[in-house]
C-alpha cells in the first residue's frame, strides 16, 4: 500500500486520504488523470504526460491554478516519500467540490490527489508475454482522446475480457474499425512487415508510449503506416500489441480464440520490447 | 447546507462526508445515483426509484447488501434529520474502494451515500415559466439508460446551454432525432395537440416522471404516441417541455433560437402541470 498521498495540498497517510462526497469527480466524472510510470527512480516520458494533462484540462475547461514546476516537485516527493524505485504514479484532478449542479462555477478550486505505487522493474522477459484479448464494440462516447476519469465503458470492457481469461478489449466501431484498448493503444504487424496504429483523432488517447514507439520505429527504419486498421485485418495479421504507460508492450497471441501469428510472442513486436527498453535504460530526467 | 449526510454506515456532518480517493466511483465513475423529489415530507414514487435503482445496478452488476426496507429507513432518516419538507434526496452506490485497476473483484463492498436539500415547495406559479434550450450533437456512451455517474458529457452540454443564457440541452444523435436532455426527458406538442415523447432504449434514461407524466396522459384521454421526434419537428411544434424528478415539467419556448409556439406556455402543458400537481398533492407514501 501507498505510504504518503496528496491530496489538495496535504500530505496524508495513504488510508486517510479522502475527497468530499460532492466533488464533482465522485458525482459527476468531471475530472482528469495521468498515470506515469517510474523506472529506476525516473518519471518516464514525464514533460509529455504533463502536456497531455494539459490539453485535457483545457478540454474541460478546468483552470488548474498549480505550474508545472510545482506539480513536477510535488510528483518527486510522492516518488521519494513511497520509496518508489521502479512502479507509477497516478494522478487526478477534478473541477472541485460544489453543490451538486450539472454546470458549474468558474470559481471551484480543483482537487489534486498524487499518489504512487510499487512494481516489479520492467525487463525483457516480464514484457516478452503472449496476452490474449476479445473485441467488444465501441459504445464509448466520442471525446476519448481526453484523458477524462468517465472510465465506466472502460471498465464494463475490460471486466469481460476478465471473464473469459483475457487480459484487454479492443474497442471496435460500427465501421469495423478498431479504435484502442480499454486502458492501452492497439498496434499490429501486417504480412508484409507493416507496423500499422489509428491516427490520432477524437476517439482514441494520444497515448505517450504510442507516441515513443512511433518515435522508435522511425528511428530505427521499421515499416509503419498510422491508419485505421479492421478487426478482420488484426484477426488476419502477423503479429499484435497494446501500448500503454504501465505495460509499455503487451504482446497478444489470441484475439476473440483466433491465434495471432504462430501464437508466440513475434519478431517485430520482440525487437521494439528491445529498443522500447533500450530507450528507458538511457533516460534523463529532465 | 445539509445537516447529516449518510456515508457507509455514519451519519456524519455534511462537512465531513468523505469517500477515499481509490473509490471507483470517483477513479472510474463506477456507480449508480437517484435524486428523489421531497414533496409535503413525501418522497415522490420511491418505489419506482428503486425499482430503477435495482436496475441500474444489476446492469452494473454491483451488489449492493442493503434490502430495499433499510434503504426506505436510512432515506427517511436523512429527510427527518434535515428537516426536509420540501427538497430533494441524493443517493449514490458505487462499487467500492479497492487498488485501482480497470478490472473489479466482486466482493468489494459497495459504498453508498445519502444525503438531501431543502428547495421551495413546487406549485403552479414556479412551474410555469417559459425556458430557453440549445440543442447539442449526443456524443454520449450509448447506455444512457443505465443512471451512471459517468455524466461528465451531460455536465459539458448543460454548461454550453447555460454559457449561452440556456437552462438545457436537447441531445440530437447522428440521424437527427432528439434523444433526450442532459438530465431531463424531452417532449413536444404537435400542431394536432399529439404530445411526443421517445420511448425507452438504451440511449435515454427511463425517467420516473416521463413515466408518470405519460400515465396522466393516458388516464386524461390525451393524444399521446411514444415515438422518435428529429430536432426539425421540435423547431416546429406548438410546445415543448422537459419532464425530471426535481423539475418534474419545464416548459420551453424557445430552441436553439426558434421560438416555439406563441413564446409562451402553451395549454398541454399547463394543463399537465395541473394534473402533476394534483398527482402530488393526493401522493400517500407507501
Amino acid at each position: 500500500m501507498p505510504k504518503t498521498t496528496y491530496v489538495n495540498g496535504r500530505y496524508l497517510p495513504h488510508g486517510s486520504a479522502a475527497v468530499h462526497i460532492e466533488d464533482r469527480g465522485f458525482q459527476f466524472a468531471d475530472g482528469v488523470y495521468e498515470v506515469i510510470c517510474v523506472y529506476d527512480r525516473i518519471l518516464v516520458d514525464l514533460n509529455l504526460h504533463l502536456d497531455r494533462l494539459d490539453r485535457s484540462l483545457r478540454e474541460l475547461e478546468i483552470p488548474l491554478s498549480k505550474s508545472r514546476r510545482t506539480l513536477k516537485i510535488i510528483l518527486k516527493e510522492i516518488v521519494w516519500r513511497n520509496r518508489i524505485v521502479n512502479g507509477s504514479v497516478y494522478l487526478q484532478i477534478t473541477r472541485g467540490s460544489a453543490v451538486r449542479e450539472f454546470a458549474y462555477a468558474n470559481d471551484l478550486t480543483p482537487s489534486l490527489i498524487i499518489y504512487a505505487r510499487k512494481s516489479a522493474r520492467l525487463n525483457f522477459e516480464s514484457i516478452n508475454i503472449g496476452h490474449k484479448i476479445i473485441s467488444k464494440p465501441d459504445i464509448r462516447w466520442k471525446r476519448s482522446d481526453i484523458k477524462s476519469i468517465s472510465l465506466l465503458p472502460a471498465v464494463l470492457a475490460k471486466q469481460a475480457a476478465v471473464n473469459v481469461g483475457a487480459d484487454e478489449s479492443w474497442f471496435v466501431n460500427e465501421e469495423g474499425f478498431v479504435t484502442e484498448g480499454t486502458s492501452s493503444n492497439a498496434w499490429i504487424v501486417t504480412a508484409r512487415d507493416e507496423l500499422i496504429t489509428r491516427p490520432l483523432d477524437n476517439l482514441i488517447l494520444p497515448g505517450i508510449t504510442r507516441h515513443r514507439i512511433l518515435a522508435l520505429a522511425k528511428k530505427q527504419d521499421f515499416e509503419f503506416i498510422e491508419r485505421p486498421f479492421l478487426i478482420k485485418e488484426a484477426l488476419e495479421s502477423k503479429e499484435a500489441f497494446c501500448t500503454s504507460s504501465t505495460s509499455p508492450i503487451k504482446p497478444i497471441i489470441e484475439i476473440d480464440n483466433h491465434e495471432i501469428g504462430d501464437g508466440r510472442v513475434g519478431p517485430v513486436t520482440r525487437l521494439l520490447i528491445e529498443h522500447y527498453l533500450h530507450y528507458m535504460d538511457n533516460l534523463n530526467e529532465k
